[in-house]
């Protein structure tokens, strides 16, 4: 029987949105590796409102991991609420509080009387060492549940769950732990309802399997989860089969890092010409470690006279069909490839908005350019409208997808 | 009588870890505006257990707030759980279903029968525009509570609650509501402690008044808080003549666009020439609407080849000093003037990491040249040694606050 798992996270900052919960994330990946999976995740102010969830967690959930609370101060009641929950009584242990003791002369801070709260620990209790501060994390237990007590603060909190919290869990829930295996397959072009019509029924015919979809501006996840490998594996080669060359990335992977690893194995380089995208394509690329070796020259010529003078985009050309064109667009990447000498050069020039859309050319229009040494010039037209820089963010993924196909000889 | 606020996030990708959570952060701060703190918060996956926590947070809250879970695939059931929780039915709208099938057709997209659970609205429901993307967001009441149905992806929600959610909100619960305000300045070179030394005994002797400091990867936020505007605004007077010109902007107003602001009002045109950040610096700029005013040409030189053929970069320079150097960065900035024809233009060359750095040159290593017409090219030199994405990030904050100070005169 599989572990039903609940996270609670206490802070007010959490709350206020001063500080973003990264502590779920982290959990999150490292459990899915044990076959366990955060079914609830709640915050909680600090103070009392973190007993009441402790209940409500504890109607459902064989594990509960807290974070924050732990500290000595009056608002951090977690180790009390946790061991009133469990009913289990605390009880003072001096070697904790020498070991406090000892950090902080060796801080130079002086010690007081809160600082006890620190060394109680619940009865049955597992102490959990804390190298990078002074509280220390606590398991608590009953028959029906465990609960792992975190203290709040990042670099304290992944170190002991890695090396205390992790190996302690894996050992006493042995028996009852069952890996489950993942695919994502990252679409773009593709919506996710026809995604779903293609894939879900074929899929779910393999065998037990989780289908999910997770939709974003520009591209979609489809995720696979199930707890025989090979049948994940199957799932998968099945919807790459159905969906097609529109799966751009697998799992964590991102369009640019698909880019540059595709260019880098064709040993391609790459140029970009940019008008409404501003940059946006030259610094995705960027952002990829090693992006230096395949990506070597980007312009960005908002300006008119800027595609004729870096680009040699003719003057009449733009006077004729308009900055926004198939023809200009034409012109810009083959502007592109010749100046840099590069091998493929994509080019894009749109309509970014708010303002500037006409009838004939509406906002969001936008064409690209995708020229490649020694092939005809590819040019495609999209509408894009949005918001401003989701139209850029859209705009850029089709133009690294277009990248990303030339270098594989899509 | 303050209102009771929770948040219901739905999605499994946030329970795997895949996906932080930054709607929570992004809504406590907005509330906070109105006055209002988020109680508790909630984390389901897509499905059923979304009913299970409508019904805990209606035993409490006088305002719920959900996002995801409105999309058309058979895991987004937010609709159906808010409607059942509040006992109102789902009514077909099809002129919102008229609405989204214009949009399909303006991006060529084939609309299919699951589309049709995104018209369906619960009576009495009031309906949120989408402006970038299908899903409609929905207010759905009974006499008890208020929910708020938010789509997931951040590029759809936070529009819509700027622009539909909030202005209803704050029409609806006027009497209950009892705002706070907010002033913001954004320092940019200088550290939130030094900050708290200069300003926070002499604001909080004005009068009550909250202080708050935010620290993220280059730059900060000096928050003041209180209810009496007067006091708010006594209280930004002193701190912004006591910190000084490193504040860079006020409120929600971010470093590209104080950049076009202080560009548009000086009547300057400015130029980028980027090396390792890659077109960040260009695409923050054309971020912003009306950049194309100020904004015309910009160079991704990221080969030493492109520094030279674009720019006009001594090969001999880079020979002998070196790509990251203060003669590459002025010889940069000032080719990137001439070619451009812009009043001002910034260069950035450094080295980005993880690989690259040398004892002399170590990795964050950046030198900025500012070159501006009639005046003598400033070199600045910076070390911003972090992960990849933040150090383009840091780096470009720099870069763009040379520009803003060069049109304002500094």
């Amino acid at each position: 029987m599989s572990l039903r798992v609940e996270i609670i996270n206490t802070g007010t900052e959490l709350l206020l949105g001063q500080v973003t919960n990264t502590h779920l994330g982290f959990l999150a990946q490292s459990l899915f590796g044990l076959g366990l999976r955060v079914e609830r995740q709640v915050t909680v102010p600090d103070g009392v409102a973190i007993a009441e969830a402790f209940e409500e967690a504890l109607a459902r959930a064989d594990l509960i991991i807290v974070t924050g609370g732990l500290g000595p101060t009056s608002d951090d009641i977690t180790r009390e609420a946790a061991s009133e929950a469990f009913g289990r009584k605390l009880i003072f242990h001096p070697e904790i509080l020498d070991g406090i003791a000892a950090k902080f002369s060796q801080r130079k801070f002086v010690m007081n009387d809160l600082q006890k709260a620190q060394a109680m620990v619940p009865e049955d209790g597992v102490v959990l060492d804390n190298k990078n501060g002074t509280a220390p994390g606590l398991v608590v237990m009953n028959d029906k549940a465990v609960a792992v007590l975190l203290p709040g603060p990042p670099r304290e909190l992944r170190p002991m769950w890695d090396n205390e919290a992790l190996p302690w869990l894996r050992k006493h829930f042995a028996a009852r732990l069952t890996p489950v295996h993942e695919i994502t397959l990252r679409v773009l072009g593709m919506g996710e309802t026809r995604v779903q019509i293609l894939v879900e029924d074929a899929v779910r015919a393999l065998g037990p399997i989780e289908v999910g979809y997770c939709a974003r501006p520009g591209e979609m996840d489809l995720r696979l989860i199930a707890a025989d490998p090979a049948l994940v594996e199957k799932a998968a080669a099945l919807a790459r089969s159905l969906v097609g060359d529109v799966i751009y990335a697998e799992q964590s992977e991102t369009m640019e890092q698909a880019v540059v690893r595709v260019a880098a194995a064709a040993g391609k380089t790459l140029a970009t010409a940019e008008s409404c995208t501003g940059g946006l394509v030259a610094s995705r690329i960027t952002n990829v470690s090693g992006s230096s070796d395949v990506f070597r020259y980007g312009w960005v010529t908002y300006h008119n006279a800027a595609k004729t003078r870096e680009l040699g985009v003719l003057p009449e050309l733009i006077a004729e069909h308009g900055a926004v064109s198939p023809q200009v667009a034409r012109a810009m990447a083959e502007g592109a490839l010749r100046e840099s000498g590069a091998d493929i050069a994509v080019a894009v020039t749109g309509i970014a908005g708010p303002t500037g859309g006409t009838p004939e050319k509406p906002l969001g229009l936008v064409y690209f350019g995708l020229a490649k040494k020694g092939a005809e010039t590819v040019i495609v037209e999209k509408n894009l409208a949005a918001a401003r820089e989701t139209f850029k963010f859209m705009a850029s993924q089709v133009a690294l997808d277009l990248l990303r196909r030339a270098c594989s000889g899509g």
